[in-house]
């Protein structure tokens, strides 16, 4: 009774008990995994620090498509999550990973799949904790449970902007979304005018997003408020509004892009407006009060993070409007990207 | 931009943050979970304490079937997880819930479903942390991690058994292979002679797992080793005692099993020793050192959870042997069930 089961009735491929010592075991570093062996993964916390939870499940051909390359697939699965992490101010500590591999499924496929999820572990501090695997007769599934760390009370929350508070936003926004138009919709580049540089670059957002780790410690000392962009940016400022009870103006004269995104605002704002709030951008929207506003962008600066003012918070119960909206005015309607 | 989405593009059906407001956030009776409406949950563990995380997935026709009772298919996914944790001796704490639902999901499927939850919720004395819906256009997955509480190094593993220890199981083993094997098969019942009532009881033990919780303070002051039946009696003595460095001989004539499992070892030895290695008993194996044994069963029987002593520990390297398998033989083998 102490072997493992034989690779019967699996198509030559591996059973569950050699998928975990394979390809599993060697990503759970953390000696609270008890090496994946046991039913459970025990967890001691530090001291003074509060866990952080979250979780995303992703299904082929709805938040990826099911023949990207798996390193991009597990990347992405375990990015989104880590990004939920960094916009609380926390600092990974593992992750437990559900796995629902389709009836057609191949070793080739895993190894590659779990390839991706040790670079991005060595990328991120982060290993795996427990989780479960199972062959669904179903399109791939992952569903990943992200834990992090924060001091007591330091988590920062969606709720917590003040009238006044300076909005910020990392990176750049709209990417991710003109490259899922790219993927879904052939004549799109040409019609936007977007070379093949600017393909490669919104294509590559959108498979990868970077979750913004550096900022953690900034937004822990001086963020109000702060949540990543995955539905959009107007839905999901519009998101911290409601929730911190303020309204909330943002100058679209200064909300960054990339030359991509430029060319496509130049080609047609109504795609642009779109993209703008495509979400999938996994950039972080935070408050941070007026005085605090030149110390988190030196901070942010010097953890290599970039930070650009867009907007304020004012008097007001959760409505969003725009300033410099111009050409695009009309056109920044809907809810954002629905992720369900 | 401060409403939530209309009823659009969903038949009519409520979209996601409907969903978590009416459904999901009456599920959310923790502080930390922000009622649902942040990217993440925060939790303050108890000073001194240990976090036991475990993850299981649910496929739709693979275990259990599409048109159960919403409500079942709710408590067995969250009872499957309980019983990990009751396993290593924790106290439920909280869960996060990944719900992939089939294109032709229903508001009245979604209303027992959470009915289900909440139902489980207060006989477990557990509440929903966070989670994430998706919509996946596959069959319907469930995804849950739940994280319990045991004081600081007090969690019980699979690797701690000498020889010299009582192994021992609760409650009954074998009723929900049985009962699996009745819905299967329709003429199961008939050649193993299990009576209208026997089959009530094999299908209820098959559709609604009981994890042993009560369990719990006796494991943490007394055991050595345990972990719940998920993949099969022998099957997971093995898991013991090869984790544990130990063999371990099982007394056959001494496993407790129902009226209806009696009747079927009469009837039938072959299907009652596939029964009895069938898995999804979600009853606790544990071992206890010899001279706490007594201690151990007074401590149960205070708690209510019937526990049986079932055999022992010796020098050894990880094998399962028998005594009494009288007209078993033979039929003992196969790693039980794959849930893979």
């Amino acid at each position: 009774m102490s072997e493992d089961p034989a690779r019967d009735g699996n198509g030559g491929r591996p059973g569950e008990f050699d998928l975990i010592k394979t390809y599993f075991a060697p990503l759970a570093g953390d000696p609270g995994s008890l090496g994946l062996t046991d039913d459970a993964a025990v967890l001691t916390p530090v001291p003074g620090s509060d866990l952080v939870l979250t979780k995303d499940v992703l299904a082929a051909d709805r938040h990826f498509f099911a023949d990207d390359p798996p390193e991009a697939i597990a990347a992405k699965a375990l990015r989104v999550n880590l990004s939920d992490l960094a916009a609380k101010g926390a600092s990974p500590r593992g992750y437990l990973l559900g796995l629902a591999l389709p009836q057609d499924w191949t070793e080739d496929w895993l190894v590659r799949f779990t390839r991706g999820l040790a670079a991005d572990q060595a990328a991120y501090d982060i290993t795996l904790l427990g989780g479960d695997t199972i062959c669904s007769g179903d399109g791939l599934q992952i569903s990943i449970t992200a834990i992090g760390e924060v001091p007591n009370g330091k988590a920062v929350r969606r709720s917590g902007a003040k009238p006044g508070d300076i909005l910020f936003i990392t990176g750049t926004v709209g990417d991710a979304a003109a490259g899922l138009k790219v993927l879904l919709d052939k004549s799109f580049s040409a019609e936007s005018g977007l070379s093949l540089h600017d393909e490669r670059h919104v294509i590559d957002r959108y498979l990868l997003p970077r979750p913004r780790m550096a900022l953690t410690g900034a937004l822990r000392a001086r963020a109000t408020a702060a949540l990543d962009v995955s539905d959009g940016l107007i839905a999901d400022a519009g998101h911290m509004a409601v929730a911190s009870g303020v309204d909330l103006v943002i100058d679209l004269a200064r909300v960054p892009v990339s030359p991509a995104l430029r060319q496509l605002r130049a080609n047609s704002p109504k795609a642009f407006a779109a993209c703008l709030n495509g979400g999938d951008d996994y950039e972080i929207l935070s408050f941070v009060p007026a005085d605090q506003a030149d110390g988190f962008v030196a901070e942010a600066a010097r953890a290599g993070c970039p930070v650009t003012p867009i907007g304020r918070a004012e008097q007001g119960s959760g409505a969003v409007r725009f300033e410099n909206a111009d050409e695009l005015s009309g056109h920044l309607q809907g809810p954002g990207f629905r992720h369900f």
